[in-house]
């Protein structure tokens, strides 16, 4: 059997480069059909799938056996010939010359080929997350980390890491989470703005990028109790090169989940020609202008009013491009925000709402730099003043304006996969009525 | 002043391509001196500092005598002629042609040019961070996060985030922080590493890279209780391979903070000689001759005993590259190490000890895929078997040898930076005294 000696160690992914050749893969058996003589096994490797077509006739009688009667989740080393077919998915095959079982797996895995229920599933999310379109999700929440972070630091802003455990409960403490800290209390991060508007006084231009934690018991699809968020943050930016910033970078991450996902799109039955729309500009509307249309389409809504899920559901379905809805009244958002100079009652604020009904994927806003006023803002919103000393001292020392947005990772990648729910875009979910597995 | 309008927008770090042309910079004052006429202006802008010159002549007599009081931190925008000058601190020099006062700083900045007890300095760490060292220990923060994911990404590893709300206290609740959680407890992950164990089942390679908490009461310079680490896990990954990759991930990253962080590792007084001689092989020594190594040095410790910092800085002192010690004990490991195959009281476990005392870096170890060893290790540990139902299942469906590591980034970048304690290695260090600001 000197032919096995040459195979070389690949993956689903590569496969293709070894058309022709011997090669050795490392997986698992996904599904098989045999016809008593051939047997074909589907075999994923954390890459792709791949048809696998073992012989009795090269296997011998006792493993081809063995191979036909492996249940489900087996753990496999096949070494055999790659060729081209197109008959087959993913448009490659392998001829199995060699096979190793690593190990066999149980009888009664628990995810079969049929539905399940979405509770059933979440239960078993760690084996789950095996299944192709939740693989596939993965690797699409790991693209848009990875090109958010391309592009941020293509463009001059360094990652710092804004702290989880807190001191003070900043907006009230109603949604935090809270541990003993030593004698204390400390708070998990809601957000790490806060923190980079400390850094960027040092780095000019930062971004932080890590979990953060919401304890509001809001049960919706559109809530996770933990979930990802990246914050960036400029000294100097205005509202204007803000709204630029955001459209940029979502252009750019779209188009790094078509050019680098297009398999794992296919897997989620997202249409990339969806995507292929997101590029600028993306529409501006006006808070005045929003709620003048909610109200001509007899959607309940008053000047002053918060938008919630119907409002953002109807304004974002006007475009195909995610859309900008921007100046909010001020007194709906939070203290930090920078007044309009030449209308005090709406801040330099903004959302970007996504198309298909997925909502705000992006907040964001120029920031109160001067001190007077950012003092008064703490009074009016009853804020302990003393929790914001250091904050306050910012704008003692060398204030700049400045502004930021956060976007929440689940969300845009639920928009990218085209997900009826956020809990499929987080590895392990956490809601109000679920921290397990 | 029409020259003015062809001022381009710059940084200090990229200010080298505009010499001998009109560049707008904008940034801080971080010290100056005058001499009535000329003004010597030290800005920095977050990329860097350089040296600013405004005179008299050209700025008018009103708004010379504003920039000759402004207090340190102001911020300014400075527009100007770059160039070339040997004497000036990092090889240019703006001739000031025009200078906007952004916001002129308070006058008692807290952090003067003189030195400041540590416990003040970490009351101010907003302000702090401002400081050119602190500024570099950031920025080789950054790029150490930025360099550890380009390799792991280019080596085939999935980033998926662990969770950090996590149901049952695996290894014990005396060093875990927990928050109530809607009529139940959660804790704050120590480690993502269980999790890893599962998504390298549907992903092959994967990391989860984020924030990690531990209550210990270690009250010692090497501590925090807030710290980010890098734990990279892959299926069919022998504890060979693992030691590989531990090395050649920490080679690569230590060649990138030389190569794109010069100017911050002699900012913060690190010779880059020191850090070219981080290249593989790294010496390994079995814990059997380690222990054998320190008896012979008078060093107190017997066969079986973990080691503590002595024992690391000493064996670590071997070495002017980080030193692998293997084989550790394995009742003084976690349940979930593989034993070695030939002498199972140790297991196929690893530390990385890095040089100059800085103690462990890495933690890696395969981990036992056999269900039965596995449950059998769970009860000698008299840990809640209960709790590791669903990671039991990783070993029933589909259980291959598999292999991991953790990376501590605060450590690493104490390393690199050569500092004498973790707290200037973290932006907002936690530690058990301090959770502000």
């Amino acid at each position: 059997m000197s032919e096995q000696t040459e195979a070389r160690d690949t993956t689903v992914s590569a496969v293709s480069e070894l058309d022709g050749k011997l090669a050795r893969l490392k997986g698992w058996l996904y599904n098989k059909r045999s016809s008593g003589k051939i047997l074909f096994m589907i075999i994923r490797d954390g890459t792709g799938v791949i048809q696998c077509v073992a012989t009795k006739n090269e296997m011998g009688e006792e493993l081809f056996r063995r191979l036909d009667g492996l249940h489900q989740e087996s753990s496999l080393i096949v070494e055999g010939l790659v060729h081209k077919d197109h008959r087959a998915p993913g448009g490659y095959e392998i001829q199995v010359k060699e096979c190793r079982v690593v190990s066999e797996a149980w009888p009664d895995y628990p995810i079969t080929l049929k539905e399940h229920g979405p509770e059933f599933l979440l239960d078993q999310r760690h084996l789950w997350i095996r299944t192709p379109t939740q693989r596939a999700i993965l690797a699409v929440r790991a693209e848009v980390m990875r090109s958010i972070r391309e592009f941020l630091d293509n463009d001059g802003f360094v990652e710092v890491s804004a702290p989880i455990l807190t001191p003070s409960a900043c907006e009230g403490t109603s949604t935090l989470f809270s541990t003993p800290y030593f004698g204390e209390k400390a708070y998990l991060s809601q957000s790490g703005q806060l923190y980079n508007e400390a850094t960027i006084m040092a780095l000019g231009k930062v971004y932080c990028f890590g979990p953060t934690f919401r304890a509001e018991k809001s049960k919706t699809r559109r809530h996770l109790t933990e979930f990802w968020m990246v914050e960036p943050e400029a000294a100097f930016m205005t509202f204007e090169e803000l709204l630029d910033l955001e459209e940029r970078m979502v252009t750019f991450v779209v188009r790094r989940v078509i050019d680098r996902c297009s398999k794992e799109l296919e897997q989620v039955g997202r249409d990339p020609k969806d995507l292929e729309r997101i590029v600028p500009p993306f529409p501006r509307m006006t808070y005045d202008d929003a709620v003048k249309l909610l109200q001509e389409n007899g959607i309940d809504i008053q000047w002053g009013d918060d938008f919630g899920s119907p409002h953002e559901t109807f304004l974002a379905s006007q475009s195909d491009k995610p859309v900008f809805v921007t100046g909010y009244p001020t007194k709906v958002k939070a203290f930090y925000m920078e007044p309009d100079p030449e209308r005090p009652e709406i801040v330099l604020a903004s959302d970007l709402l996504a198309p298909e009904g997925y909502g705000e994927i992006i907040g964001g806003s120029q920031r109160i730099h001067d001190y007077d006023l950012l003092v008064q803002r703490i009074k009016e919103h009853n804020l302990p003043m003393e929790a914001y000393d250091w904050y306050l001292d910012l704008r003692k020392f060398g204030t700049v304006p400045h502004s930021g947005f956060g976007l929440g990772i689940e969300r845009f990648v639920a928009w990218m996969c085209h997900l009826d729910h956020l809990r499929e875009a987080s590895p392990f979910p956490r809601m109000i009525t679920r921290m397990r597995p």
